[in-house]
């Protein structure tokens, strides 16, 4: 029996507590927006007593997220927390407060000064305050995976009594691990069927084991039927439950988890990337589902088995969540069958005897860098005369020969020295900042309309030892175009970064 | 009974396959002694045949780490690789090969112009060419957790009887889930503790829907007694299990497993920043164990609890890894105790009654920044007159009040303008890059004999906007200092950052 799995997202309370996450008004406005194109079922946005501008973000929220979603706020269970939520939230079409009380031996002794019994009775009365203003409150039980379970079991029962609609379990130190947590939501849903079968169950894991997204989906197979998720993993610490994974995983093996969810997952990577460039948090390159490789090949073997079939190594399609097409990276460790497709892809049909040749000078090139571009190709196929090819496309490209970047509190300018073939432009701009300038002026130099849709920058570096990487997008004709560059410096790299984007419209607009 | 979990390593073969993640052999070398110092049982190095720089690296790098390590090479199942194996490892204390075949459908039938059969009948030929070479033959069923369980049966059958000592399981596709794949493993090690009790049972994960650390313990739990993973978890792809969240896991929960590993687990960060450093791949700040914020807490009641006891939201110390101590940080959800913690460790005694208002002034800063730093508090400290405070340290900080960079291909060149209560300077440096020169500038003008360790940037941007996120790690007489700043040029926030961090140090002086 297959049964609906609520997906409630707490991006914008649990997430944004991320150090250095904040949002301001009205990015938390565009996350949420985004979150009703995700088909969350519901979305929990603040924790309004904690600061004015928590509050006045959960209020304006709460207004525009429209009829059918869910809106909470958190607060713990006393009653001016209550108030807020209630006072941020009320003018929501579909509000529910939430509340979050510690239930674990080592939260009754050492956060409180009261007995257990006094705890629980505090709990049950918030519940009680919090049902006397709205009709959806959910309980959640602080730490509840190091909890007794008898005291778990009689708190439940009190607040479902007081009138509670979802009960949530939270491993909120990341201690649980699978199998286990599953067997404490088995036996929790079955009593819970028995005192009230319209309270929903719900779970929340934190990832400070790496298994947050393994505890959720091992609740869901065993009964629960929400899970609390955040966008990239995000939160507290080493983060919460990753949406993507859990609606994925579910998604992958409905029967095994008898489950669905109604998330729209052709929007995952659209949220992704919203999420991460408005808190400025960078999502690894390897995250499961919403990471840059997560859908890259480079090892020969995989390259190989993929032009063969995609069915060899890919489980999910990057169109499933909405991500561009899957990317074949060419590295020291490519194949010839993958160089060869990349080669023919820009108009080179290399004489069969010639191509061990081309290709050791391909694995030497990739022996010396850390990853070959198109450029890198195409030049190196330029280096051979006309006698290696059977059929040979010029496709011209821009090169940025030199550049001049000033980076001040005044006026931030960058000059470049462009060359396509054997014409050469120099121009000069000033910008925001050092990047911005720069830019301004390669799309001067190069005279394309592009727009700049994301830039990324990586640069770690030991004492003097630097190498920066940037990954942009560009938009040309309604059109997205990636470039990427690693150089010693940052400023450099951010500019042959753009200028491979460019490169990519042209062969593009050739073709 | 408590089994001894071995692990290798795969970081220099199946992480360095990372786009962009190649190192050159100084730094491989590098990272192999630390996988030493780090205690792993067996390191996987490369794939021989590949390249020529591979060969050489694996060649090195297995003269490099000395007796009790184990170290191997990857090949298929082909003459040439296998060869290129023995020929890379000869010279190694304690060599293995390694050979990989794919055994499920779809790698049988779209990857191979061979029945079943014969696919099976290579990989035993090619395991007893190895054991003619070398004592120690590990085989891999590649994709085995898509393989029918009776052809996949009958491989390791032969291969076993051919010689091999170690049979490892990959769920190269990262499609299994935990339960399944216990139960799997258990089948496996049921069947060949009958046929050979001396063979070592492998498994590799993949993290494509999150689940490669959930995967890896239930099947250690199941009866697998090796592990094969990766420093923060990097590899093609979403990537390989990580090994800190592995090792961790079983440490936390070892009668649960039944078994322990030999890491040095206080090796584990030193480890972690020097991969992410030399391959260039940042570490995401919520990754489990590893990343920055893994024992960062930001929310108001978690720094609460943690002020009260350490227990309430921590299971693992970052001394266990070797990670420098908790932070508190501030931001717009830090409650009031963690907030006067702050405001005392710089040596301010705040009168009573005059706390509401200190701490009121703070949250509306908070609101409007992203991070609330060290320098930002003393600010706001400075702001309020004597009559607020029963206890006043004045702590005099450096502040960059103006700077230029030039960026350009000849000499990068900084200009700094520094302020220290009444004193300013003004200083000019050249260097590598735009960041190599701003940081020789602003040394030079604070006079402090300073040495950089880390250098990390980040910066996602849409559009114009852009916010650049800096961490760096300096050392000043043998300590460490850790400085961040957030600013809109990136440039600019790799001064202020650095500025930060010498502040830490003049106030860690005057203590």
């Amino acid at each position: 029996m297959s049964k609906k799995i609520y997906v409630l997202d707490t991006t914008l309370r649990d997430g944004e507590q991320v150090p250095g996450a904040k949002l301001n008004l009205e990015e938390k406005l565009e996350v949420a927006k985004q979150l009703v194109k995700l088909k969350v079922d519901m979305m929990e946005v603040g924790f309004p007593s904690s600061s004015n501008g928590d509050f006045e973000a959960v209020k304006a929220i709460s207004k525009a997220v429209g009829q059918d979603m869910i809106v909470t706020a958190l607060g713990r269970a006393v009653t001016s927390d209550i108030d807020a939520i209630y006072e941020s939230l009320k003018e929501a079409a579909n509000p529910m407060i939430h509340i979050v009380l510690g239930s674990s031996g080592v939260h009754l002794e050492k956060k409180f000064k009261k007995t257990p019994q006094q705890i629980m009775e505090m709990g049950i009365n918030a519940v009680k305050y919090a049902k006397s203003l709205m009709p959806q409150v959910q309980y959640s039980l602080e730490d509840a995976s190091r909890s007794s379970f008898d005291y778990m079991w009689e708190t439940i029962e009190g607040v479902v009594r007081a009138g509670a609609t979802i009960i949530n379990i939270p491993d909120t130190v990341g201690f649980a691990v699978p199998e286990e947590f599953g067997k404490l939501i088995y036996k929790i849903n079955d009593r819970l069927m028995n005192l009230n079968p319209n309270v929903i169950l719900s779970v929340h894991c934190h990832n400070d084991t790496g298994l947050a997204t393994a505890n959720t989906l091992a609740a869901v197979r065993n009964g629960a039927n929400k899970v609390e998720c955040t966008i990239n993993g995000i939160g507290e610490r080493a983060g919460n439950t990753s949406l993507e994974e859990v609606v994925m995983g579910i998604k992958l093996h409905p029967e095994y988890y008898g489950g669905y969810t109604t998330i729209e997952t052709k929007e995952i990577y659209s949220t992704s990337r919203l999420v991460s460039a408005t808190m400025g948090l960078d999502v690894q390159v390897n995250k499961a589902i919403t990471g840059e490789n997560a859908f890259a090949h480079s090892s020969g073997i995989h390259q190989d088995g993929l032009l063969k079939s995609k069915e060899v190594y890919e489980i999910i399609e990057p169109q499933d969540i909405g991500a561009p097409p899957m990317e074949l990276v060419l590295t020291a460790r490519s194949g010839r069958h993958a160089f060869m497709h990349i080669v023919e892809r820009f108009g080179y049909q290399v004489v069969e005897k010639k191509i061990p040749e081309i290709y050791e000078a391909f694995l030497s090139m990739a022996d010396q860098k850390k990853e070959v571009y198109d450029y890198d190709v195409v030049r190196l196929m330029e280096g051979y005369p006309k006698s290696y090819f059977i059929k040979q496309k010029s496709v011209t490209m821009w090169e940025m020969t030199d550049f001049q970047v000033i980076a001040n509190t005044l006026f931030p300018t960058a000059t470049v020295q462009m060359k396509k073939g054997e014409e050469v432009k120099i121009e000069s701009k000033n910008g925001e900042g050092a990047v911005d300038a720069l830019y301004s002026a390669i799309i001067a130099a190069t005279e394309m309309p592009i727009k700049l849709q994301e830039y990324r920058i990586h640069n770690i570096a030991r004492g003097k030892e630097s190498l920066g990487k940037v990954c942009i997008e560009i938009s040309y004709d309604g059109k997205s175009y990636q470039g990427k560059a690693i150089e010693k410096d940052v400023i450099k790299a951010s500019g042959v970064a753009l200028v491979n984007a460019i490169n990519k419209v042209m062969q593009d607009r050739e073709e």
